[in-house]
């Protein structure tokens, strides 16, 4: 019927759902969706409830894993920050298309809310040294923005390892920390999400702390920002952030129960594959080449 | 003071406001923003009102320019639609998170709409000879999913000089024709735009007509559909088309009056040089290398 005209859809975040295709409609080739089915336990891991992150707004729960190999201090800080509540009541400040959504406190600037004991600044960790990361798996295909790429327990990275050095890359729902100028300017009180086309320009240029595993929707489909680089102006309703918490802290009826792939894992050699040919009636032409941002390491509620 | 926690702006569809950095905050290296206001009028281009569409919703007007050199067969049949008024009174049907929102007749499935004078098939234009293409401007940043890449009159646009081909690539904000499995299911009909990191495993598998010059927000803050591939469901409240028309028959008064930068001025090369390595205080490290999709021609409303 030429009224059913559909788009097949990126394999991104993969939440399980009963919408997946019907055995009918199985490609010849395993699709990610397939591969996601056919997975065993072992494919998967939990989330660690020491380092993921609740963010609570009225809209729905945002949950964001970190990384804290990749930037021990900032982690600590902002694990310091949700512990002593210091996100609760605060809102989004600014979503700018096809780029960032950021959160912090919106009268920074007039009676900023106290730090309490995190700290005011905190060192860039904008790469860290390759011994920080024991759970490298390189991924072929070439990269403009790093020597290699690959991913790292669940979370995309960009390594040079004549520097010696490692980083999250800017991919999709990556989390970082604003900053002004200085390196050691930023704390964790502002947060971002990337909402738009992965803005790898950033890589080495701020510390990146984690990934949103679910919820992501609810930032990127936020209203845009009226102001200079999307901040909301005065009249504008900010979403509120009814509360950050450590997913530890959060009785296990509440919990999302979230599993991500382990990317160490043979399936996830055939999750990237998928990508870079895909299968089935529809796709035509395959490019035999998946970029870094495309590939994103699925996630599950946990079955 | 550390409570100004900025993160800069990536230089997308840049359109021209009050806006701008102030002469006090110039860094020592352009920006795209100072570029553009440093530009010439001669650096400019109109928009093509007989190829240009402005798509009203409730919540305001989105600008598509189309390429007819890169898909004339299909895109004369939209503009066919287009007159006779087709679209008016349809529906954004869905928006899928880190991907797509695509628009069509919301009963295509029970009482479709009937195309007029519109072919119900047209040929598949996912590639054009090179022939097609005066305008080619080329980029020499290496990419993963053609052979050569750059711009063509200000669209992105990837090649396969051995195979003798060209395309329009899958950037934020470019806009192609949805179709079924086979090449020729697409009639223009239903369309998408691209609202999430560049799809491009999409190149060459379907056609794409366009992309949209401003009003992006307006489709990428839409609320995400809760159906398979991000159609809304029955209960949801769909975003209706109120009309689309050719820019050419909207009275001058009512006009966008938008302006593209020429790819091929000198000024567009300095514009991506800004952005393969960025000046001013921010920025400690430069990858020497822009994606294409992160190298979006700027557009600006005309002065």
């Amino acid at each position: 019927m030429y009224r059913t005209v559909l788009l097949p859809s990126l394999s991104t975040l993969v939440l399980l759902t009963s919408s997946l295709a019907s055995a009918a409609d199985l490609p010849i080739k395993p699709s990610v969706g397939d591969l996601v089915k056919q997975s065993q336990a072992s494919d998967w891991r939990p989330t660690d409830p020491q380092h993921t992150l609740y963010m609570e707004l009225a809209s729905g729960r945002v949950v964001i894993e970190l990384a804290p190999s990749f930037a021990p201090q900032n982690i600590a800080n902002i694990e310091t920050l949700v512990r002593e509540k210091y996100y609760d009541g605060l809102a989004i400040l600014r979503s700018q298309d096809n780029y960032v959504a950021q959160w912090g406190d919106p009268q920074a600037e007039t009676a900023p809310r106290p730090l309490g004991s995190a700290k005011a600044k905190v060192a860039g960790e904008f790469t860290v040294p390759l011994k920080n990361d024991r759970h490298f798996v390189r991924q072929p295909d070439r990269d403009g923005y790093a020597p290699q790429i690959g991913h790292s327990n669940g979370f995309p990275v960009g390594r040079d390892t004549r520097a010696g050095t490692t980083w999250l890359t800017h991919c999709y729902g990556m989390v970082g920390v604003g900053r002004d100028n200085g390196s050691d300017s930023g704390n964790g009180a502002e947060l971002y999400a990337v909402t738009g086309h992965a803005p790898r320009h950033l890589d080495r240029n701020i510390t990146v702390v984690g990934r949103v595993l679910s919820g992501m929707a609810l930032l990127s489909s936020l209203p845009r920002g009226s102001e200079t680089m999307g901040f909301y102006g005065a009249q504008e309703n900010r979403m509120a952030i009814r509360s950050v918490r450590l997913e530890a802290d959060v009785p296990e009826a509440e919990r999302s129960h979230l599993e991500v792939m382990r990317s160490e894992a043979p399936i996830y050699q055939q999750v990237i594959d998928a990508q870079r040919n895909r299968g089935g009636p529809w796709n035509l032409f395959s490019p035999g080449y998946v970029e870094l941002c495309n590939a994103p390491i699925p996630v599950r509620v946990k079955p």
